[in-house]
């Protein structure tokens, strides 16, 4: 850890030595389109928002969305590119306590790729509509799934720590 | 495209040249071990199976566990190797139709990156037992997420060509 790196946590973080090298690559294969310029001015969750945003697809993947307009919702993977990626212990301005980084949302983490279920509005060439984001304009895109309601939703799944901190 | 990807696919399939260069790096935090050795044993999906798996986190990344054995289910990011990273257009075997890759939760896509939902079951120091996955053993860890499900669960949803393919 270098000095700048402890510089720049808070009190109730804690930083980690991250590996020397990355293990694989990824590709930002589009970019995704929000309301949102500025971090503050994000939902505070995805669900908190009805904007419609749209993703906009790298051409070159275009084909790669056939039968992509049969699906309700969608999971999108993005990469958040602007937060620390070596902090384990955090302490979110909004909860003041301090959380593992696994228990949280938190854009910092060691790989800061951001998980979104969104309802889909259309598709045009390679360009989604979407609903369900609070990430910032012009975040870089990893990959569009399905979402398989009998393999991904768990209605009656709970974070003990969240319902406690109300 | 070079010949040997040509020469690789299937009918059906369809490549597109990637990016020269990947635009990011992940770190492997950790790597997932579960009964299957080989593709043809995982289960065809994820609730295919009460298998109990172990996630083994890097130690150095323990200290970001902390309030997560509160959750009662996780979101996992692992990285799936194995595939080739250029179709857009792919025909899987047990479904014998042409699919976009967006459309499908194949491990063959532009960043490998698998996402699944499990129930945790217990945790001892940077091990996690948990219940819901069909990967690999020895798959590469990305990332270790709680579930919401006032974000993450929508049992509304659907994936039309899937219901129309049966």
């Amino acid at each position: 850890m270098n000095i700048k790196e402890e510089f720049g946590i808070r009190p109730g973080e804690k930083a980690v030595e991250l590996p020397a090298q990355p293990d694989a690559g990824v590709y930002f294969i589009g970019r995704i389109h929000t309301p949102w310029r500025a971090r503050k001015d994000c939902p505070k969750n995805a669900r908190g928002s009805d904007a419609v945003c749209t993703v906009a697809l790298d051409p070159r993947f275009a084909d790669g969305l056939k039968d992509v307009g049969s699906c309700s919702h969608l999971v999108l993977l993005y990469w958040m590119d602007k937060a620390p990626r070596n902090l384990v212990l955090q302490s979110p301005a909004h909860y003041g306590t301090q959380r593992g980084t696994f228990a949280l949302r938190s854009p910092a983490r060691p790989n800061p790729i951001a998980m979104s279920v969104v309802k889909l509005l259309g598709i045009e060439g390679p360009t989604l509509k979407v609903v369900g984001l609070d990430c910032l304009d012009g975040t870089p895109l990893l990959d569009i799934k399905p979402y398989f309601a009998s393999v991904d939703s768990a209605p009656e799944a709970t974070v003990g720590w969240h319902r406690d901190s109300k």
